[in-house]
């Protein structure tokens, strides 16, 4: 058993509020769900983000909205919101792409709409255009009311995968 | 004792491999920390994130790299580059504006330039224009070898603070 | 009768090769309808930009891809692509706005898919939000053999009009 | 003699009032100048815009204020401001690049900081970064009084020049 780690749990679980003890449930129930294979990085794990592919080609990645993803003034973090949209555009492209290509992010321009409230951030995105060394995705953010939140646009660059 | 929060604990480090041990040593060491006032948000808790106002005028945040930002490539998400774009630019306007305004994002944009790879990130932003409603700012993202990752650019609208 | 003007419409006339001359008498026919009331700008004049709302609620503007708007590789500079999209937008919220009221860009991202090439521009711009300060807009830009050329978003902060 | 040509400008010129004749004369003295040899492409011809390296690596590209180049609103049009952003990126990328190599625009970013009047625009634009295949490149727009007027940054592709 590791110590440190279980000393740490302790000192949080002791002075943990109910806000504390929802994040930290979140947290961990990611972290044990990237355990058994459901989620691919420890970032789609602790924030719950669900990537699907939709039938029109659009792709989906959904992400709850709570405590832990809010900023300051108490609304989902426009960071979050902008991790949300890479995510979605780079998973869409990984999904599209031949097995062997990848494609990392050159840039992306995220509109804030509205403030992120309400259950969930559902993100749709879909491809502008796929060449030969550079695609181009866009999204929306809207939350589990059909609110838009936010819209983003990215470039990206195809890479092989070794 | 909340039971569903150590359950999930337990069942997570009894499957844990070293990354995952030290995954949750630094989201755990970071809520700890936010417990004893040293964070604002589980956000910047969770990725230890901090900021600090430098000598002239611009402002700073750092935040260690580790798998817990990692994207599927295993170099830094993206996303997270732009959250930390976006935390510093903030964070930086809030320390300037009067205490009774604060600033929230319209629109940012990140361009990146290398890899995400290193020890640390270390974001520097400043100021372009502080107006009336609307406030420009800028950042740049290196890792601890001074190689710059990403630099961004945001909108920012004041609002009161109720 | 103006003296320096027909001098330099002499020697540029008795120096003009094919392209010359058609740049010239496009301009001319431009500036002589913005006498007549066809267009309110010399850019929209000379550029024959022309602006139409569509049923739909979206706004079209179409220029004629000619040299007046190439750059030194021939196709359509990329700025005036970036022209279009801003005049295109923000026509489109004059026009939806009530009429003591104008929007003025506050920031404009373009994305360049495909070399301008064919014989026109057709710019199609749709309002994402208008809000009590701040709107959003899109469009995207195609030739006339329907090829995508470009995307755009951006910002505008509407003002009083005096 | 180009009958038609003739024709249009003896029509503007006899309806022309005092701004006309100035945006025609600056038209006019743009193409000659073209003819001799001091502008590559007509749209510089007309806008007077002249670029300089200098000597700390950056890049200036200058362009008078003039009606030619306004709104509606009688302030500098954005899309001219984005154009000379481009132009002026571009411009330095391509004195940058090896002989056989240009800069095609894959994307570009403005934000407007202050209206654009005064009696000139001048560009300034650095080297973010130059890769193999992309490059990044930043500008700041000012007029003459030092105004910061304009931001951009953009990222170029790499092409071989035939």
């Amino acid at each position: 058993m590791n110590t440190k780690v279980e000393q740490l749990f302790q000192t949080f679980v002791e002075n943990a509020n109910k806000e504390d003890f929802e994040t930290l449930e979140t947290i961990l129930n990611g972290l044990v769900q990237k355990q058994q294979g459901n989620y691919h990085t420890y970032l789609a794990a602790i924030t719950n983000s669900n990537a699907t592919p939709l039938e029109n080609g659009s792709f989906q990645m959904t992400a709850p909205i709570q405590p832990l993803i809010e900023n300051p003034l108490r609304i989902v973090h426009g960071g979050m919101t902008a991790l949300l949209l890479d995510s979605t555009m780079g998973s869409m492209l990984a999904y599209k792409l031949p097995k062997d290509q990848a494609a990392v992010t050159v840039e992306m321009k995220v509109n804030y709409i509205k403030p992120g409230t309400g259950k969930e951030l559902i993100c749709i995105s879909s491809v502008v255009h796929i060449g030969k060394q550079l695609c181009m995705a866009e999204g929306k953010v809207y939350n589990d009311k059909g609110t838009l939140i936010a819209t983003g646009t990215g470039t990206f660059f195809i890479i092989s995968r070794k």
